[in-house]
């Protein structure tokens, strides 16, 4: 089929440390202060999400650079090549990053929340709550990661965490 | 901050036996089949994604009616009232779909999905794979879901299961 197109809108921005450079998936472990700031219109749409532990963000990848290549190799496993969406490279067709977060706390329009992968002012697509056994899943495995040898330590590189 | 508008394309359309009413995530026990046709060009993309059990499928809902309302009653709980982002509804201020399906196999830019509660021909906006530990949260909740009461029959209308 031929390709159609989409026009979608920011409904806030993120806001983090990371002015020029932003780690791959830093899900937790990170210092300085993230947060949403939910445009004042949608503001209604948060009743009832304190009540989620974590988040589903999705956001446009606004500062990638629109040269998308099928295959990628991921920063922190160089000798692996493989497709761009066998990888969370910000580097896609579509260029939407998905993160999971924890929810901190929520005044008015402003969302506190844990670390994310994102550069600051980046616009939001989407606030999705994270749901046990739906999202969870129990059998999930690491693919391709696995079997590049030392798992353990590409974690802590997935993950985010400091090491 | 103003609104930034962002344009997105397909890069292939689901097939789902849903021409008419799709249920609502329907991740498994559903009949029929399932699978995406990915438009070849990005067919380099895929490469080492089978090596992944479950992956995020991120699709435009294209036959939402665009009158989002901030607040949404789910089907199956008409007695409770929350916000669109604390929700799943499809009718949301960016229609993007976010389902985590079963990889069953692939054929050449075909991907044999599990159920996925989306109608026929949805256009796919992004493929990511769901990595174990990065995406399966130990100690997520139900949030709102929990609270409303009969939270083991209220997993099954989450997870589309019959019952």
């Amino acid at each position: 089929m031929r390709p159609e197109y989409f026009s979608l809108q920011s409904i806030g921005h993120i806001y983090t440390p990371y002015r020029e450079q932003a780690p791959f998936q830093s899900q937790k472990k990170t210092t300085g202060e993230f947060y949403i700031i939910l445009d004042e219109k949608y503001m209604g749409g948060l009743k009832e999400l304190s009540t989620f532990k974590y988040i589903y963000v999705l956001f446009y990848l606004h500062k990638v650079i629109r040269d998308t290549k099928m295959k990628v190799r991921p920063p922190w496993a160089q000798n692996k090549e493989v497709g761009v969406f066998a990888s969370r490279s910000p580097n896609r067709p579509n260029p939407i990053g998905l993160s999971i977060v924890e929810l901190k706390k929520i005044e008015g329009n402003k969302l506190y929340i844990s670390g994310v992968d994102a550069f600051n002012r980046t616009p939001v697509l989407d606030i999705k709550p994270y749901i046990d056994e739906l999202d969870a899943i129990k059998d999930a495995n690491f693919g391709w990661i696995q079997e590049s040898g030392d798992l353990e330590h590409l974690k802590l590189h997935i993950k985010g965490i400091a090491h």
